[in-house]
């Protein structure tokens, strides 16, 4: 298995980009090829004794910008080292694609560098989220601001294939996330997408409420990238505040430091279902070639963990699986069709 | 000052709520008018030895379900217990009006009944949430699934209101929920918003992403009803699960026992923090006399709370500040006519 890196993305590359490379190849036995600037990612791993094992590296100097629009990475930017690195995946170099680079760039690039999965009306940002019982995937989490009926369905069917294949859930639940479980709720987006996906081939659960996603009420949550985005950094932003609470519990007088004695483990248990660096990257579904966004704040163990999700996101054949589930979607249409 | 209540609306009613209006009573010196059958509050009252001290019954048999069409309280029901304490209300017969029946119907009743401040495009549910250093002001929480983005600004002149004057922050910071903070983020509806919220009364701090909410970044988050209800109820959600393993760590085993002895008192501090009960109802801001929503599941004692709010809003004059603040809004839109 190749893995195609941009060495240069993210607010810690690329030292922390090549550690977890180089951690991926020992732990996974992957091979990396590495995009950027060839001097200095020798330079980088000599001075920080990162071993260069397995890891090929691709000589490119320019590197996109997080504050560059977007669309650029296709204009004046498509020789950076993203756009090289999608390239070299499109024309079959490697066999998946990693980058904690600009998450607008990467949606663009992907959709016209590798290009969608055939009936894909748009590309999806899906992520993992802790929850009570396990997680839960998320999507849209912010690749589309706004969304029409249809997109959520594919986003349905796009999550359930990679809930049961990389993660091995039977028949995943898919809720449309909303402000109340009736199917009349919402808006127009949420009541024709109700609609709509009692048609699709997905275990269908109805509308779930934000509040019940916490406890994997759906083991797939859909919503427009506005709505995904709010849910994933509100979920954040109170899992970052309860941990501070949590430690002033803890340590804030002498009593309570030995009461914290007796509970390390629990805490440490719980500390450990809410690091997102367990968890990996966000996969960008329904690209025809598996495209993985890394957090931009990655360090070596969270770039480490997207590469074992492009690993085992290419392996799985997820890809494969939403193709057959969208050919089946259109028989369903054509069924519903002849029947009426 | 008197306050007419839905002595039939939510989960608990009567019951619980007769047992709060006896509270109120008690501690806030409060008159109440209860709206609800006569025969069954004088039953119930007699049964748990809930003092009638001071509470005068109107005697209303009819009862609107929450299952109902929302405008039915105008239409079949326009009898009921919530639309005879609106008209008494709209009618002078009392000061301010309370009920934790259903929140669609309370605010098409207060919209026709009671009627809106002059100038307000649509009423809005505010709600104080709880945060890292005390709390901040959500609305729209699902009044308005949809909004324009004037609505969103008169949000921040109202939410900013009531933050100065019955919570005694002074120049509260208004925020607007979105996902980035550049001024060019998010939907039509944001960037609209963020444009002619810097010409409106309030100190305006720009977007604020979900992830900085629970830490307080502003006093006012505006959102529309459909973002404001979701980051309600997933905060409301993840502070359930959050409390739950919480408890997990703190019991799970002799040891977490013998240390959650411990810390008893850091965790009875963020449990009180995190206790919905302390924080009352919610405003619908923008009808031109306090009306309040008490949570439907109100217990007694929160039921008490949106008692006391309803007594703060009216004394602190919050409509008549929301008043002086449309007219400035409307004076500084004319300057800016003449200047331009």
């Amino acid at each position: 298995m190749r893995i195609i890196v941009d060495a240069f993305g993210g607010d810690n590359a690329p030292l922390e980009v090549l550690r977890g490379c180089a951690m991926a190849v020992k732990e996974y036995g992957v091979d990396i090829i590495a995009c950027g600037s060839e001097k200095t990612i020798r330079e980088v791993c000599q001075k920080n004794r990162i071993p260069l094992d397995r890891i090929s590296i691709t000589d490119v100097e320019k590197v996109i910008p997080v504050e560059v629009d977007p669309t650029e990475v296709v204009k004046s930017y498509d020789d950076c080292t993203m756009a090289v690195g999608m390239k070299m995946l499109a024309s079959g170099e490697g066999d998946a694609f990693v980058s904690a680079g600009s998450t607008g760039a990467i949606v663009v690039g992907a959709s016209l560098f590798v290009k969608r999965i055939k009936g894909i009306k748009r590309a999806a940002l899906a992520t993992v989220i802790p929850s009570q019982d396990g997680c839960y995937m998320l999507l849209d989490m912010g690749a589309n601001a706004e969304c029409r009926p249809e997109m959520l369905v594919q986003f349905g069917i796009m999550g359930s294939a990679y809930m049961e294949h990389v993660l091995g859930i039977e028949r995943p639940r898919v809720g449309i996330i909303n402000i109340g479980t009736e199917e009349n709720k919402g808006l127009e987006l949420q009541i024709d997408a109700y609609r709509m996906m009692q048609h699709a081939p997905v275990n269908f659960v109805g509308n779930v409420e934000p509040r019940d996603l916490p406890f994997t009420k759906c083991d797939v949550a859909v919503a427009d990238g506005f709505v995904g985005n709010v849910v994933l950094k509100l979920t954040e932003g109170l899992g970052s505040w309860f941990s501070k609470e949590l430690k002033g519990i803890l340590f804030q007088n002498a009593a309570s430091k030995i009461g914290a004695v007796f509970l390390s483990k629990g805490v440490l248990s719980f500390k450990k279902k809410m690091d997102y660096t367990e968890y990996g990257g966000a996969p960008l579904m329904g690209i025809s070639k598996p495209v993985i966004k890394a957090h931009g704040s990655s360090n070596a163990k969270a770039f480490k963990n997207a590469i074992r999700q492009a690993k085992e996101y290419t392996e799985r054949g997820v890809i494969g699986e939403i193709s057959d589930a969208l050919a089946q979607l259109r028989a369903n249409a054509a069924d519903n069709r002849t029947e009426g």
